[in-house]
């Protein structure tokens, strides 16, 4: 039969994340595309001995049983410890919502504050799968112009004005797609014009544990003093994507309206989930991993950029990130990063066009590598592969 | 601050459910509100062992790394034959989703199909968050009667005529609220009259494997040769609702969207979760557990009959279901349930008042009785309870 979709289907066709996913599953090439923790830092001996006891006769309710949508309370207080380590002081349990991953964060967000054609700001460019959830709501999504220090606040200020968004998201530490970290500056003067005007800020935090270089800084949701900021963040990439654990903090009555709208998505986040990052968390494990995965970050971070130095032609620039899991390039030439992606598979090695992280289909000349997944070894030589490649599509310019 | 929620919000306040959960917090309390399978019967031991060997060295990162949004394949070829158990054959691999509990089939559901004022159809009464969904995507609810075999078939066909309605939403065998299950005619009728009318089907069937008497049915779905039927199921109700997972089959044109609307959703269902549900049923432990968990359900059904048999004033008529998790009753006099809700729990003992369940607010006069989660002495007494109290009622009516 033929059938009847909504009409929020036509735009989202999820092109771009299937192919990446398929190149993932094919070991002879190297890829760049995902963003994946690497997997030696996945801590399986703790999670193997908490997932044990948790289990263990008499106590195994709380894991199998259902439990309420708002997450299991001891895991919540706990969460109002962890946040401060992004600078967040003073949130009670009623502002804290346990969410299946960050990424439910971006659609509890969208739900709650999202009518069709409702504007919406994203940094220019942003996480490609927080586009086709806002288009999921039919929603208009403007970019905000960007520079090394964070927003463009005039810009900013000026597109607040011009058209009154529901929210802005933002990725504001080790941005993806472009690793790029907010200034404090840049943060404090994000919070106060966003308040000025009422607009609500959604701050998606997976990343900013993961730094292996430079100082530390606090949230967006830190500077709040309005209840505009809601604030996400995920133990995807610190402990494990598998469990599918986040949390979300903002306004009680805005995690109020978004726990409504988890009731009727997936009523509860795993409740086994829940309880092994809360005994993770218990048993201090969580920070002394971070600091032994740190080395092997800023280790593949160092072998990718070494790579880029050696292979690839100088028209490329990018930016050296100082934490999380990408390299973000640009060309200083007209080179189609569209066209020569699937090129790059004929060479074993894939990275993701930059084109699908800008709302308006920008960004041709662009790319986004990932270090985080692949041995030193390996991301030589993928961006051996690579640097030929591109070098000969320059010779062709000249 | 003032939020500018989305317009969905002003339907979905959670006050129903809010109130089942908090009800359910408290001991002194003995609660038929909730929908939870016994306790005891959650596989404690086969879960542990299960998750110690997924989670053993060199295993690990199948459940903690991420997986794709389609789910695990081995896991869905085995869902593949699992759903045979309800008559469902010749589903190839891209007609099956792992959904985050069955749940989530419904949200995937209305958000591949609804836009705003789209016409939903119902069972008049039905799953009180299926409602609540349905809300979210401002559809418009549209009851369909029902008697003891099914839906009324004439006025379902009646109503596609007047409405054009997006899908049937129903819950075929066990029905939550009322207990009921279609006949197979009635199943067949289904299938043959939304299939003429090209309306999609959303068969949820949560409960069919908790069958304590009588014969088992083939789904709708099995009987759907036009590819409009989408059959969900879950391991809440046979497993654990801890972990959250289900299963979504259908046309694999229609999969593939829900599947594009899951990526935006939580990117994928925990990976051990599934891995967890996947050796449950690899290692055969699935059916030999329900067979042992069957008596319980009986016991206690039984229970609930022979309690209120004895208690209960005689205008009120049951529904004595063959099995899943609910008794719904219905009081031959004006008797409002909704008023004398409060009032129960005041004598320390709760129901859900059946109006929730309507999608037009009818109902006054009924209420739904779990009958899974409370020793066969607490039911007595709890009926005992609720048996004085509504006598009181009625005899103030005379």
């Amino acid at each position: 039969m033929v059938y009847n979709y909504s009409e929020r289907m036509s735009k989202m066709n999820g092109a771009a994340t299937r192919e990446i996913l398929k190149l993932l599953t094919r070991p002879e090439i190297i890829s760049f595309a995902g963003g994946f923790p690497a997997t030696q830092c996945l801590p399986q001996k703790e999670v193997q001995e908490i997932a044990h006891e948790l289990l263990s006769e008499g106590r195994a309710t709380d894991s199998l049983q259902y439990g309420t949508t708002e997450g299991f309370v001891p895991f919540r207080q706990q969460l109002i410890e962890y946040v401060k380590t992004a600078g967040i002081e003073n949130i009670s349990l009623d502002q804290t919502l346990v969410i299946s991953g960050g990424q439910q964060g971006i659609d509890l967000m969208s739900k709650t504050f999202l009518d069709k054609g409702d504007v919406v700001f994203v940094e220019n460019p942003t996480y490609l799968t927080a586009l086709q959830i806002f288009d999921s709501y039919q929603a208009k999504i403007v970019g905000i112009n960007a520079d090394k220090n964070g927003l463009d606040i005039e810009d900013l200020e000026n597109k607040i004005i011009q058209y009154k968004p529901k929210f802005l998201y933002c990725v504001s530490t080790f941005s993806n797609p472009t690793g790029k970290t907010y200034t404090v500056a840049n943060r404090k003067e994000i919070a106060s014009v966003t308040a000025k005007y009422n607009v609500m800020v959604l701050e998606d935090d997976p990343y900013s544990k993961l730094r292996f270089e430079g100082e530390s800084v606090p949230s967006i949701k830190s500077f709040d003093t309005h209840g505009n900021v809601v604030y996400i963040s995920s133990f995807s990439k610190v402990l494990s994507p598998g469990l599918r654990v986040g949390v979300a903090v903002g306004d009680k009555e805005v995690i109020r309206k978004m726990t409504i709208c988890k009731q009727g998505v997936d009523v509860t986040t795993s409740n086994l989930s829940q309880l092994i990052v809360y005994e993770y968390l218990k048993r201090g494990y969580l920070f002394p991993n971070i600091a032994k995965s740190l080395p092997i970050y800023r280790e593949r971070k160092n072998a990718m950029i070494d790579a880029i130095n050696k292979y690839m032609p100088e028209e490329f620039k990018y930016i050296n990130a100082e934490g999380g899991l990408f390299i973000w390039g640009e060309f200083d030439a007209p080179i189609n990063t569209v066209e020569l992606a699937p090129e790059a598979i004929k060479h074993d090695v894939a990275y993701i066009q930059g084109q699908v992280f800008y709302p308006d289909g920008g960004g041709l000349n662009t790319l986004r590598l990932n270090f985080s997944n692949a041995t030193v070894d390996r991301i030589d030589a993928g961006i051996h592969r690579l640097g030929d490649m591109f070098k000969e599509e320059i010779a062709k310019l000249k």
